[in-house]
């Protein structure tokens, strides 16, 4: 496979991290193994990185993942092994499970997702059948992927407090539908398990809270191998009751934006950094590409057309955007062919399971590729990121991805403890500025 | 890899048992997820299983696996993966791991292996160094591999109640030395962890035992899906205070090995099998490979001479054999250019990460290979043991490999049981016929 490269010039202080990490492997993962013993793993969960070739950071945690099927077929033996121990958590008494898809039944990529979880999940010795939430559904749909792969969306029943279809009665409920348009009465108060809890949904998951917990996370990790915690963590400020419709809020959004680009300045500053500070403003729940903008100072804001403004102001399910998390940018130096290239790593229980690149083509390579729901290439990582090579360079692929693979773990650690903290207290109220 | 096969005609009971394993993978992996919950999973495993067309059975369950290095290199992240759930529970709080290998300093292979499980522990975040038992050696000896690795053997120190190497202070001692010589003062009253524990050795453990707690886990087994036990487990029988020098107690070896050779002739009439049976007559303890022979007949225990008398005597480190295992024997009918192949299971805590066909060769396709330590020629699987294909005959690569899988990790089991027995019952009285 040809790897992507880091088109910065000045990428020292990331090879330094990467340095760092390798040599302390043993530390690491030690430390990691301590943590798992504190807090409550997600079921499962994807983290988008971006590396700039000086910083290398998450900046979306993703607890209902959806590209399974990216991953190299070589290594999905990964998953099933780390699918068992996850499901050990789950049914001891027995083995059926119901996965409830997101209702995307024309995004075939989507599905080939489905498809290649429910292959992992029976592997690993699971009844799996997919339960369907499409509200039109009365009858079993089956479905023909391009891939040759097929599924069977079954219409869900529920009768008193438990979920079933059929002839099929499940332990558990496996969410693979990340709950943007609320949380469906058909899933409230059920006996049965729910795997990721109805919690980490958009419904109620806000941005703020996990990457409040990930800079817990990210200042004890950079504690322990001697980092500056910034070279792997983005500023980030949340507002609270803004509306881009009635521009209302804006003031908060502004002075977030102008806020965060005054403290990357003094970071690149420190740094030797010549590039030009951005930041990301984005709904602070819901799934990432939707209400999102990028920003170089805050009086942009006020100057936001009609189309922007709506564009800001709702996101997938039409929800209306009322929290804004606003974090800096970092910019993505890794390319291929001309390509940006964004790697996102893929985790079951606490294992990385694999990874692969989100390959921006202006042009696709295959324009079929480029189909509503698919808008990059995969690309998928040709070496676990748990194989380290100590006689290759710091940034050569296997330790790149085992670097990606530590970071990705920390974005899941800060899952965990946001989830904890949800908890603890139930009904978030939104800190502004 | 092109797959041994089976030569035997008769192979509807294999098959059938294959049908049946790979149909009940949903209750066979939630059966196995119970099992662990109660008992204690060794911290690794081989299994080295017989295929007879008509009987599929574990026939020797070594705890100090020896050929991590036959393993297909491109499943060892499974090894590196399952070797960080394994590491999970020993040094909680710390990451440095004492490794003691067998005295084979001339065995490039088994140094091989030492090598891959160094390197496995290694990615799998942990210090790792060598400790030798070797009496000579008093400063680090460096070792360098045909295969281009290198090994460092350390001279083993202690100080009170610890073992250290020079400058590195292990929390666990990881065997890979079966103790076949007896536990040395060393490794005695340690403060350290011990794994596995020093009863697992062969100063203690009796393959009785070990297929006594089998004979409950594979009757537990075949009852979960309805076959005859027989299918998957060889009949056995002990003798103790057997002399072979001095010919005492070949009584109890031949009424033994008459008593199984009339049990297997009943089944193989109830089954219609024409093949001529035989048993295993071997040391109670020690190392497959030494002081065992086939016997088709008790009275031919009589009429041993000196030099097949001194063959059973004594095995590994001289140890003088007293016990006596006599087990039915399982024909070999698979096989590979005309050459019998055995396969043999790998397991790291309770995941089968792997396995490999001990092919037997009259003459070696490459006579360097039939070099001492090493009397075959490994063929490593190309699929793992858990991804199974439904689309495939039962007896298809993928399939067979994982019914192989299954097998092994009852034995696996049968080990877990016989350990926790043992340490009810430390001071074992071996069973008399």
């Amino acid at each position: 496979m040809p790897v992507p490269h880091l088109t910065h010039a000045l990428n020292a202080p990331t090879l330094d991290l990467e340095k760092r990490i390798l040599a302390a492997k043993p530390t690491i993962e030690h430390w990691f193994r301590k943590q798992w013993q504190h807090h409550t793993v997600p079921f499962y969960c994807s983290v988008d990185l971006r590396n700039s070739g000086f910083k290398l950071a998450p900046v979306d945690t993703n607890l209902f993942p959806g590209g399974f099927n990216n991953l190299n077929p070589t290594f999905i033996p990964l998953c099933i092994q780390a699918m068992m121990i996850a499901v050990e958590k789950i049914c001891p008494n027995a083995h059926n499970v119901l996965l409830i898809p997101e209702n995307h039944t024309r995004n075939v990529f989507y599905l080939q997702n489905i498809a290649m979880l429910q292959s992992i999940m029976q592997q690993a010795g699971m009844n799996i059948r997919i339960g369907s939430l499409l509200p039109d559904l009365d009858q079993p749909l089956p479905v023909l992927l391009p891939n040759g792969d097929s599924l069977l969306l079954e219409p869900v029943q529920r009768e008193g407090n438990r979920l079933f279809t059929r002839d099929f009665d499940p332990c558990a409920i496996l969410l693979n539908n990340d709950l943007s348009g609320g949380i469906p009465e058909i899933l409230q108060n059920l006996e049965q398990i729910i795997i990721p809890p109805l919690h980490a949904g958009w419904a109620t998951r806000r941005k703020s809270w996990h990457f409040s917990a990930y800079d817990n996370v990210a200042q004890d990790f950079a504690d322990l191998i001697g980092i500056d915690p910034w070279l792997i963590n983005p500023y980030f400020i949340s507002c609270g009751k803004v509306d881009f419709h009635e521009k209302e809020g804006l003031d908060c959004v502004a002075a977030g934006v102008n806020e965060i680009l005054h403290l990357i300045r003094e970071k690149y500053a420190q740094y030797g950094i010549s590039e030009k500070p951005f930041v990301i403003c984005k709904a602070d729940s819901g799934t990432y590409g939707m209400g999102i903008m990028s920003i170089k100072d805050g009086a942009e804001l006020y100057k936001l057309n009609r189309k922007q403004r709506n564009k800001m102001a709702t996101i997938k399910e039409g929800l209306v955007v009322k929290n804004v998390l606003v974090q800096e940018g970092v910019h993505t130096f890794e390319s291929i062919h001309q390509a940006v290239a964004e790697p996102v790593i893929y985790m079951i229980d606490r294992h990385v399971v694999g990874g692969f690149y989100r390959v921006h083509t202006g042009r696709g390579i295959d324009e079929n590729l480029n189909a509503p729901g698919m808008h990059f290439v995969p690309l998928a990582f040709d070496t676990t990121c748990m194989q380290t090579d100590p006689t290759a360079r710091p940034d050569a692929a296997p330790n790149r991805f085992y670097t990606y693979g530590v970071i990705a773990r920390l974005a899941l650690l800060a899952s965990a403890i946001e989830l904890e903290r949800y908890l603890q207290t139930p009904l978030p109220v939104l800190a502004e500025v």
